[in-house]
């Protein structure tokens, strides 16, 4: 009757209920299990993840990822290859050389490694983007009755105020507005949904920078933005209709509303794992000061230093959870 | 004083001051170069296009660049280079077994070709990824001086009411409440933008592809969401809170107002090309008809045909435009 994961009443995911009314729709899991927002799945004998190139009709899913219970996403494929290989050796479950294969070699719209516990996809550039993954993680999470899992987005961002090479752990994911909410439309009409992230995480991360003590690291907000030009305020777009004046003041409004960093994924991020009842964290790196400029002009050689630094983080702490550190 | 690019002030964009009342900041490019709404450009020494890995003072722009006439976009990078190889052939400029570099080798967010007049790009999915690449895109065009641009996305689509496999030609792209615009947040205020396409141009690419007949192809509106699932009405999502009868009622008031098909990234596509004063053009082939289902579970064989199809059509377009037809 119902052919995927564990599935049980109680307790039930306090956000659905919350923000969306949606009681009678929601089928939460077991505690520590995937919290699935749609009945229509038990009805489908066969789920195709389209643009991950498996489908629980080819692929043993939980023989493939049952095991899983950390999973780092981030932008760029080619780091989210870096990522596997660096976690691999930290965890001692890889051997110098090694090369992990592409989980979704079928597509080329994401890649997806895997090594132990650990899951590292990439989800290209913006919220729509991310959003298909997250859509498509999430139900391969629940088709391989994966339970306590956390998510953790490792990005790059525009810092404010801050000196290149932060890394920010983000409180609160914020709209261009500074609202702690995602807006979405759905069948025409507008959803708007929250943004929470999970705070103990966020603290036991901090605590994790605080022990590797190799880089400057915050909390701090992140706003998420549509557009990486125009969007974020900068002059360096091929269209842009305001002047620095008016640039700067809407980027120090940011900064007084509590926002250190500007990326493009991370509210539907904090929305979709809020919903699906998943741990979850963003730590990005930041690439400039925005107060000082726009262009990512540093050297390449200091641009991939800058973009290991939330891998060393979260690489410490995925360890330091196994008992490993 | 002004170091990139031909500028002059007539004539005018009508697209930038009638939109968004900004002739003050406006440095409209002759006729058919590219109009640059960004007038701070100008004061930068070196401009580095970031998400290509290509910047005016390491790369020759109007040496490398100056002769592209038609610019081909699509999501899937692999799909942009099928693409360049098939138009070298079909142009008589490349040999069989012939490999072509990708000029954005030093990253990995987008891929790019070039042979002879006609470039290909891939733009990832959704409307902030392809927004970031049709900045620099943008700039890039002007930076090497081109002219006479025409942009045309080849892309996927769900189908409303085709039979899958058919190809649509975007009159308008309409918004996920069937409106013709696109909404954008810049310094936190929301700005409207048209999304006209190039009216003449959809007529031309028709009559081509009622000279090749070899599928079928309709002119229609194309629906432009930020989502895939929720977004478009799927019922196979991790989260979905309506049921098939509210979907459905949704996907007939779309179709009833012209909609033909649904992508996500139509509509800043139009909105952009529009105001740098590019003549642009939306193709799309329909994988599915979304009328009778959501999943796209066609076979891999059947999918790579129906991918071929924009790239048929757009290909002998651009041997017809080249007197080589």
């Amino acid at each position: 009757e119902i052919p995927f994961g564990p599935v049980c009443k109680v307790p039930f995911n306090p956000n659905c209920s919350m923000i969306l009314n949606v009681s009678q729709f929601c089928y939460p899991g077991r505690e520590n299990f995937i919290h699935l927002c749609n009945p229509h799945l038990e009805k489908m004998k066969e789920d195709i993840l389209y643009h991950f190139a498996l489908g629980t009709g080819t692929h043993d899913f939980p023989a493939l990822f049952g095991d899983v219970k950390f999973v780092c996403v981030g932008g760029s494929p080619s780091r989210m290859k870096a990522f596997i290989t660096y976690i691999a050796e930290e965890l001692g479950l890889g051997s110098p050389g090694c090369d992990y294969p592409n989980i979704c070699a079928g597509t080329d719209r994401y890649a997806m490694y895997k090594v132990g516990p650990v899951l590292s996809v990439s989800h290209g550039m913006g919220i729509p983007s991310i959003s298909i993954m997250l859509h498509e993680l999430i139900k391969l999470l629940y088709h391989a009755k994966c339970s306590n899992i956390t998510i953790i987005r490792i990005g790059t961002s525009g810092g404010i105020g801050l000196e290149p090479g932060s890394v920010v752990i983000t409180r609160q994911s914020v709209d261009a507005t500074f609202k702690p909410q995602f807006e979405q439309v759905i069948l025409g009409k507008t959803v708007i949904r929250s943004t929470n992230l999970d705070e103990q995480l966020a603290k036991e991360l901090m605590q994790c920078s605080k022990e590797i003590n190799q880089f400057n690291t915050v909390i701090g907000n992140t706003m998420c933005t549509l557009d990486f030009y125009e969007g974020q305020g900068r002059l360096d777009g091929a269209i842009c209709l305001y002047n620095e004046e008016e640039k700067l003041q809407y980027l120090k409004e940011a900064y007084d509303s509590g926002v250190r960093n500007i990326e493009m994924e991370s509210s539907v991020f904090a929305a979709m794992c809020n919903l699906s009842g998943v741990k979850a964290a963003v730590v990005c790196v930041t690439l400039l000061n925005r107060l000082e400029g726009d262009q990512i002009s540093s050297s390449h050689d200091v641009l991939v230093e800058y973009q290991q630094r939330p891998q060393k983080l979260v690489g410490y702490f995925i360890k330091k959870s196994l008992g490993k550190v």
